[in-house]
């Protein structure tokens, strides 16, 4: 931690005041471009193959050549986390279309993609929300078509984030025609009273989640049923419990959805074990 | 044109390979930002007063806080004209929500926000393709719920401007529930059989384009009645002229869409009427 901070861009590990893009990257111009995060505990990378498998598949969408090898990135990746004496937080990893002058269509193809990385941080397993619970609002879903892509072109996702920072609350799920979609930079779930945990199916309307698709495969553990439909709002407010998933939250027990508590106000026991069996996998990734 | 290029970045001028933003601009990570272009003739700015406008409601609407007034913008980008030597082209402005560590929700308010412009050149009267008349192809309208503010989250366009050239054609044009949204850097028109301007009316589904407006104003001129409706595919498919408009293509001749000739496959009367009017204006302006 006390190391000094270290960004990998384009090759090079450099000190993080020298980590810039040309204003001309398509990144910083158009939002051309893909990112993903994974999360480290113990210094090591959580579910990490996963992660690289659908930075490949984002670049693939929109037509970026990704530039490395998942071996290649995991050795980058781990070189970073190293450098920066990280045991717990985060690696973000992000690659644009390059730098190339200002027009919509796409650079000539020999353009070298910008790739930058840097780490975060941030405690994970010790996170005090995961014991009190977390609070969402609900807000429109304003973002594009194609949210299955990992873009960079995230302002709708901004917008909802902030919406819960005013409201003073940790998430902002996202609505569309009465259903949650997805929160801003997470999965939503539900627990039904019989024991089923509902979750939105894949689909380009949401982000094919890392954590989602683990949660599942857990979830027989937890002895619960899986569901993948929409999830009404009314629904929703109606649930015996209720959390969250992405790569830094893990599993993220949600207390109150649109100030209606949910459950008993506290975290629920089939969330509090979902969490634990997570916790157990991802130590031993 | 043979001066060294200059970029304009957070209150210096800079050569233009030494205009960087740190990784950390929320322009960068989440297309967190607004921008404008203003077309530039005999080295003054076409209708800038009109794009300023836009720029200041655009950063209003995601709370961005306009860093200038638009006398100083005006003074910048003039400055920026002639440290270029710019007769014919554009100005391109950005201004972003900052730097500041990764996090979704807005940095601290006093956050200052990143601001760049610079200069392209480029023939806008001489356009070739106006002469010839463009081809456009028609294509999904991928972009997220509020297409009134002129974000940087820009990904959909540029792959809708990429499935043009891949089509070997200048424009797309968006479709949504069957009827044209707009191009992808550009306002959509077409010219009905009893001399009607057809183009959709502005709400959050569409930009409102400065050259647009321009345009409607001129339509009485051009003997054209002024109809703000959907257009549906196939009306388009069987206009009688179309054309489309931006602050860099002025008012562009359509001869073709998917394939299918417009009128007789040359840039019509009307439009031709509309470019010439538009051309005036621009030239004193």
């Amino acid at each position: 931690m006390t190391a000094a901070r270290t960004v990998y861009l384009n090759g090079e590990f450099l000190p993080f005041d020298q980590a810039r893009v040309p204003v001309m990257d398509r990144g910083f111009l158009f939002a051309d471009g893909i990112y993903e995060v994974s999360a480290v505990l113990d210094g090591r990378l959580v579910d990490n193959a996963a992660h690289l498998a659908r930075l490949d598949r984002s670049l693939g969408e929109i037509g970026i050549r990704n530039p490395h090898s998942a071996a290649e990135w995991e050795r980058l990746e781990t070189e970073l986390v190293v450098k920066n004496g990280l045991s717990e937080g985060l690696v973000y990893m992000q690659v644009t279309r390059g730098v190339a002058e200002r027009d919509f269509a796409f650079p000539a193809g020999d353009t070298p993609p910008t790739v930058v990385m840097f780490t975060q941080a941030k405690s994970i397993l010790a996170n005090p929300l995961a014991e009190t619970g977390a609070r969402v609002v609900t807000v429109e879903d304003l973002r594009w078509k194609r949210r299955d892509i990992k873009s960079v072109a995230l302002l709708a996702q901004v917008l909802a984030k902030q919406a819960a920072a005013a409201a003073g609350v940790a998430e902002a799920w996202m609505v569309e025609d009465g259903a949650i979609t997805e929160g801003s930079s997470s999965t939503a779930f539900v627990v039904t009273g019989d024991r089923r945990l509902v979750t939105r199916p894949l689909s380009t309307a949401l982000l094919p989640g890392i954590t989602r698709a683990a949660v599942m495969r857990l979830a027989a553990e937890a002895d619960l049923r899986v569901e993948e439909r929409l999830i009404p709002v009314t629904e929703a407010y109606a649930a015996t419990e209720a959390f969250y998933t992405s790569a830094s939250a893990f599993v993220m027990p949600v207390v109150s959805i649109d100030g209606r508590t949910i459950g008993e106000g506290r975290p629920g026991p089939l969330t509090r074990r979902l969490r634990e069996l997570y916790l157990g996998m991802a130590r031993h990734s």
